[in-house]
């Protein structure tokens, strides 16, 4: 295997991966594609080896009592080192996002400017146990140029030095230095930090995982961060809607798949339509295994209980939903003001005027009309590799793909311009 | 007066912006640009009451013992308010970025996608002692959309509530809410204090000032940053270069006008022309009263003094400049990386393939060829207003002129569309 990380101190590593990370941005496109098929072949025939290691962080795992759940986001087997590896392959067939030029012109000087797509440099990815996401990363990182350090869940140390340690002789045999993909080393909260405060040698940290985590990085990071993921995502209900879509609208956003950010967790129905549909989607919710967290207007209706103020600004992640008539559009839009997390809000109407308010007066990475909050995605937007879901609104804002993880640097070309 | 911000805590201050960037952000470009010149109009009425309040600001200054220079940049006069207003008007022609769709398409299933510019919300900026900031950075944020907290410094106290006292009164006027422009209540560390750690209140701060102000804002703010400014800028003279022209830019970059980020503070000579070169600049800018602070080669000359590991390091925004003879065009690189502070670095070269390799691995917001360093600026690149330089890689990166202040979201439509 190509070198370890284990041994050394944080700054050793970050420097290695900025050296890297300068051959790299160099790299052209064909160099990159090829290493991420070398590391897609690898994986695969690395699968025992990587197996091995997982089996060890399950059994772990298992031993500490680690609930069912968490153990299976932990578990590989071959059908996903094999998923991983074609996410590898997918990402090699995606346009490079480097030296596209974003702004271009000859100024009245004579002079050329030209903004260009460049890397970052060095990215730093915190997450929590999947240890595919070790993969993803990398893949999305290694084509936009930059070199990445990882630092993963403890719980998934062995599955992670399993793959990197592949990924990194991958790269190695392509022609590309393996320090474009890193492990910090050591473990717990302190090399955490060491990643989080190592502005300078790292220019972007993306912390992937729970509300918990991300607010630290948040709070503790001096890189710049990008903040992804929470979605306490809503669904209006309008007085000019066509109540057979918003009820499958309301259905899919809920039951889709409860457990993801983009699932809705709070519906909001217009007072003028509320008896005819709170009854019909209470009913439907209730089949589907959902629980209804609802107002008064709600309550009326059986087995529906009673919203609290912390249930507004809940993200479930389960089949929970919290619910609530109001008065008018605009009441609408003051609740998501006040409650939302940013992610993803729909509206349901035929009146193009509530749909231009709508889209207008909500604030959040997405607006959808007449559509499923599901539908804010990477690959259902057609981005093609995904690294996560910018809920803030420096840089970048919902779904990230390639062109999100770089920079641009201005190139101006004269014939001896002076002022 | 419309209302005072001085005896309220920073919550409710904040709390008020967000109220109006709500407002501001559906105003329509009419209404803006109405506000920036309803504006205009209301500081030159109102020039002797911000030249009196400034008048105070000046003599405490001076008790103070303040320097003369530093008494400068706080002194305005009637010339310097005209300048202001002016600058509200040309704002007010500018294209307004809000609305902008920068990416739509129609999807497989027929969704369709628009990702429009969005102002960011609030907008802090923390600056120091020219109260001419004060009205930039409000027609800045207005035009594009966003409430804005200033937080300047305390020797232009007088002058900036009587900047913004004039600014509110006008936009009440024009129909938006006095509230997009608020000074931060208090003074001294803790207001700006308040400012950094209000993240969810604030969305983006942005200062403006010196390496202290800049490194400080970094260090603490749990808010995002844009960071602008410090410009260590390189020229490198390479062997191909047309001396003639190496010595106009350098000079230029040197000496057109010392005091700002895009000034030249390194110069970097190939070795093949060091002794064609090297006495030549020497001499030209010692004729320009600029003390060089030179390597071995350099200090041959008479009158150089010896440049040490600091000096490569430093951002004079004086008449000096750090010199090295360079064995190649990697070594220059590899010199640029270790010391600048990427903000422009430029070659002098008439080698097509110099330039190209120099414009690829020299990582910085701005390169240039066979130009001054000194167009690294938003007015000379056809921006139009510009709030700063940024030195960071994470949003903007160059001069940010209006598309730089606003964020996107994604607006998606469906037909009753469900996963």
């Amino acid at each position: 295997m190509t070198g370890s990380t284990s041994d050394v101190g944080f700054e050793a590593v970050a420097q290695r991966a900025r050296e890297a990370a300068h051959k790299l941005a160099l790299a052209t496109r064909a160099t990159k594609d090829a290493a991420l098929h070398a590391m897609a072949d690898a994986l695969e025939a690395g699968t025992d080896h990587v197996l091995r290691a997982n089996g060890e962080d399950v059994a772990t795992a298992r031993d500490q009592g680690t609930a069912e759940g968490l153990v299976d986001r932990l578990r590989l087997d071959e059908d996903r080192v094999g998923a991983m590896a074609q996410g590898l392959r997918d990402v090699a067939g995606l346009p490079d996002p480097v030296g596209q030029v974003v702004r271009g012109s000859t100024l009245a000087n004579g002079l050329e400017l030209r903004q260009v797509r460049v890397p970052f440099g060095v990215v730093g990815i915190i997450y929590e146990a999947r240890p595919n996401v070790t993969a993803d990363a990398v893949g999305i990182c290694l084509k936009s140029g930059n070199a990445v350090l990882l630092r993963g869940s403890s719980s998934a140390r062995r599955s992670n030095e399993a793959v990197v340690a592949v990924l990194r002789d991958a790269a190695a045999v392509a022609g590309l230095p393996a320090d474009v993909v890193q492990l910090v080393p050591g473990e717990g909260h302190e090399s955490a930090k060491a990643l989080m405060r190592a502005r300078g040698l790292v220019d972007v940290l993306i912390p992937r995982g729970g509300a918990g985590l991300i607010r630290s990085v948040v709070e503790e990071s001096t890189v710049p961060v990008i903040e992804t993921g929470t979605g306490n995502c809503h669904v209006y209900v309008d007085a000019a809607a066509d109540l057979d879509r918003a009820l499958a609208i309301v259905l899919n956003a809920k039951t889709h798949r409860p457990s993801v950010c983009n699932a809705a967790e709070s519906l909001l129905v217009h007072a003028d339509v509320a008896d005819a549909f709170v009854p019909r989607v209470v009913a439907a919710l209730q089949d589907a295994g959902v629980t209804v967290h609802g107002d008064e207007a709600f309550a009326a209706c059986e087995g529906v209980v009673p919203v609290t103020e912390e249930d507004h600004r809940r993200e479930y992640l389960s089949l929970d939903i919290s619910a609530s008539v109001v008065p008018d559009l605009d009441a609408a839009v003051e609740h998501i003001r006040t409650y939302s997390s940013g992610h993803t809000e729909a509206i349901v109407t035929d009146s193009q005027q509530a749909a231009r308010r709508f889209t207008a007066a909500v604030d959040s990475a997405a607006v959808m009309v007449n559509a499923s909050t599901r539908f804010t995605d990477g690959a259902e937007l057609g981005f093609g590799a995904e690294i996560g879901i910018s809920t803030q609104k420096l840089h970048a804002r919902g779904p990230m793909g390639l062109p999100e993880m770089t920079s641009t640097k201005f190139v101006v070309t004269g014939d001896g311009h002076v002022r």
